[in-house]
């Protein structure tokens, strides 16, 4: 599954396929599971084969702020974490059980140095995630809590229906009694 | 200037330098010159050797929200358009007189296919660049006005005197009124 989405992006050679076969390691998680929490190095980047996770922080009220979910085809890790091997203020913690594919920092400088076709990949992974960060900053600050949850439909159209409620208001950065109302108007709409 | 930014990163070979120097083109902006406007294709990848931009959306009240600043030795580009090559939905603007150093996208192509380098360096250029917008918006949800204000000074020092208040509160997300506020909050602090 990694091999073939790596080959949507750009194709590896076979050398850089048994090269990755060798550092990436398979784990599951259940549900509730971290992958992260505050105060731990981020010592992975974490590829998600099935399941869903979501990243976010715990501000000084005890409030949790989703940042991002994770699904299937789709990376997540805390860079600033992962790449300073520092401390995270962040979780990751998988809201439906889960399959991954993860490698660390370490193997994946190997496979940096190795491999520049990593370099590709890698960049294109994250100017994708780049792009969809800064479409999440534009919406927090231009749309309205309907238009925002319009957009994450559009981008999520599965996790509305998978998620809980309160995780996706959070995301949205609007109240559970908030986003029914945004919900429930959009049912009544013509 | 370009070439030491990228020797900081990962130095390059004296090819990569020279196939560099025929693809990047010098051009000045005045104080107010717009380098991408909402509506067009954002057609280069910026490098800010002097001078300062602001890169902006203008939602439907006509408010302005400025999502990024780019001083020397930084990038600007609005990535989806640049890659997509859509039109875009921001603008970009000198908010001093600037002199910068501009690629287009076909030459970036030309520069990742025959210099792998380069695409091992614009991959540390975006995850640096990730991490900045995604402590932007973890402080967007989790900080205090006062809080966001320290982080900005520390983030951009010489800024601070370069702006005006109300550029700066624009991206802080605040109105003058209330930056003003703070900033007293903070002078008056022992």
């Amino acid at each position: 599954m990694l091999i073939s989405f790596f080959s949507s992006i750009f194709p590896l050679t076979k050398e850089s396929v048994v090269a990755a076969e060798q550092v990436f390691k398979q784990r599951t998680f259940k549900r509730k599971g971290f992958l992260l929490q505050e105060g731990d190095v981020c010592r992975f980047y974490t590829f998600v084969i099935s399941g869903c996770f979501k990243m976010y922080v715990v501000d000084q009220n005890g409030v949790e702020h989703n940042l991002q979910f994770a699904v299937e085809n789709e990376w997540i890790a805390d860079f600033q974490s992962f790449y300073d091997q520092k401390p995270s203020k962040m979780f990751i913690e998988a809201v439906e059980p889960a399959t991954v594919l993860q490698i660390e920092h370490k193997d994946l400088l190997y496979l940096y140095t190795h491999f520049p076709i990593f370099d590709r990949n890698f960049r294109i992974v994250i100017e994708r995630k780049y792009i969809e960060l800064q479409e999440r900053v534009l919406h927090n600050i231009s749309f309205t809590a309907d238009e925002r949850y319009l957009a994450f439909q559009q981008r999520y159209p599965a996790l509305i229906q998978r998620l809980p409620g309160t995780q996706i208001a959070s995301y949205l950065g609007i109240t559970s009694e908030f986003l029914s109302k945004v919900k429930k108007k959009m049912l009544n709409k013509p």
